[in-house]
């Protein structure tokens, strides 16, 4: 019997666990996390068989997924080259950036332990192990990273998590790291400062964010999610995601001034090609 | 019996047809639009009863509704003024800026003809006619500016709308487009340029904005709306939203040096106060 160790029970590593017994109800899973009442609800649920400390799974796990905050992630790799592992353990992450995780899990690799970079490129504003589901990255992409797992390894992880319904794409850490810094990086920290800059805007008005209406809570939804988690990403990440806000700064400063000086065509020529960009993701 | 005209049958103008004729099918909507197609599908689905050039439905009508882009309320407003309208006719207009649609509707009062200005806080990403709904202002603020109209005009206006179930609020002008600035022109703009940026920065990756999670879609969703409606209204709100624009590159600025000096404490501040105000809108 496979077993698996998940530390971290929120959102992305509670859906991985709906994911793995889904496709095989027989393989044991065994949860790591901080929070009792996210492990009790598990444990009630029968999504984890198991609530165990970190190193104690660790010793006793065949998959060791590593589901916390990029943080927390980094940490526990340096746990775990402390400890022994049972032979032919994969060790994977699900860490939204991955140049600093692939480089800390060379300490693994130097000790023979496989180590797989994972990123599953879904989730939601929602968090918490209560939120999770099998279909959490259904049709969404599922970066690999590899590093020194075998191909077997890769192979086996990947039929692990068959009823996610994933994109599987395999990627280098670099190219990883600089295209989620576009998708989703620069866009939450773009999305948590509108929050705050408008909402000290209008801090005055007595009608204020009340008014707020579709367009403005769907453009800032992510700024709902887990503050920790997205400082983690971001120092882990820094210097490509300041480079990218930079850029995107500089594309505004046009656009404000062309607002300010009523220049209607290049105005116009922003929002279309906008639009025109905009619809096509959704084809 | 009433005679309404509504002039620009996209999907706040359809909207409101559909709306009028929920609250009372004998109100004789007609209706003016360029647009073929859009005036066909509701002749067809009998939400207008008829289709009439803009000045002679204006001579007709007991209510005039401009509905199209504020460019053509304002042109309108000028036409409105060289008619030998009804008398007792109200006009009113839903445009998304109201201190230059304010300052030009002064020609109607002299002429003794009242005008109420408003604004429907809602809407989509979704144009045209076919997507208009009763529900489509449901549960949002309607603003009205005041103007020329008399009390019972501004009363019958609301009872006429009563199947949208909106919160109607009377504000000034000048307080109407601050907030909308800051609500929904401001996060417009950022979102429009945030497409455009990433679009450009992953042009040379060959997995790009197909990867695309949930996240982003979300955030750009609005980018996808009219150009042309949108560059109208950053043109007769211009002053304001550059004057926003600048506040919100000041806080971005802010952030940009956080992640590039790694100062994690700032960072989280940022997203903590961020996830607190935006988890209250949803409340």
């Amino acid at each position: 019997m496979t077993t698996v160790l998940i530390s971290g029970l929120g959102l992305i590593g509670s859906s991985i666990a709906r994911i793995i017994k889904d496709g095989d109800a027989a393989v044991e899973i065994i949860g790591s996390d901080p929070d009792d009442d996210a492990t009790d609800f598990l444990l009630e649920h029968q999504i984890i068989d198991s609530r165990v400390a970190f190193t104690d799974g660790a010793k006793k796990a065949d998959v060791i997924i590593l589901a916390g905050p990029v943080s927390v992630i980094l940490d526990q790799i340096g746990e775990l080259t402390q400890l022994s592992l049972k032979n032919g353990v994969l060790v994977t992450d699900v860490g939204s950036t991955k140049q600093a995780i692939m480089a800390a899990a060379g300490q693994l690799s130097q000790k023979g332990v496989g180590f797989l970079g994972g990123h599953p490129m879904a989730g939601s504003h929602l968090t918490g192990s209560e939120n999770g589901t099998v279909d959490l990255f259904k049709g969404a992409k599922y970066f690999l990273v590899t590093g020194s797992q075998t191909e077997q390894q890769l192979r086996d992880f990947q039929k692990l998590l068959a009823a996610a319904n994933v994109d599987w794409t395999v990627t280098s850490a670099e190219t990883h790291d600089k295209l989620v810094s576009e998708l989703s990086h620069v866009p939450h920290a773009v999305a948590a400062t509108l929050v705050n800059s408008i909402a000290e805007s209008v801090a005055g008005d007595p009608i204020g964010l009340k008014a707020a209406a579709g367009g403005f809570k769907s453009t800032t939804r992510i700024a709902a999610s887990d503050p920790r988690m997205w400082t983690a990403i971001m120092m882990s990440n820094s210097k490509v995601i300041s480079a990218e806000l930079a850029a995107f700064q500089h594309e505004l400063s046009q656009l404000e001034q062309a607002i300010k000086s009523q220049d209607e065509a290049a105005i116009f020529a922003t929002f279309a090609k906008a639009q025109k960009i905009r619809k096509s993701l959704d084809n």
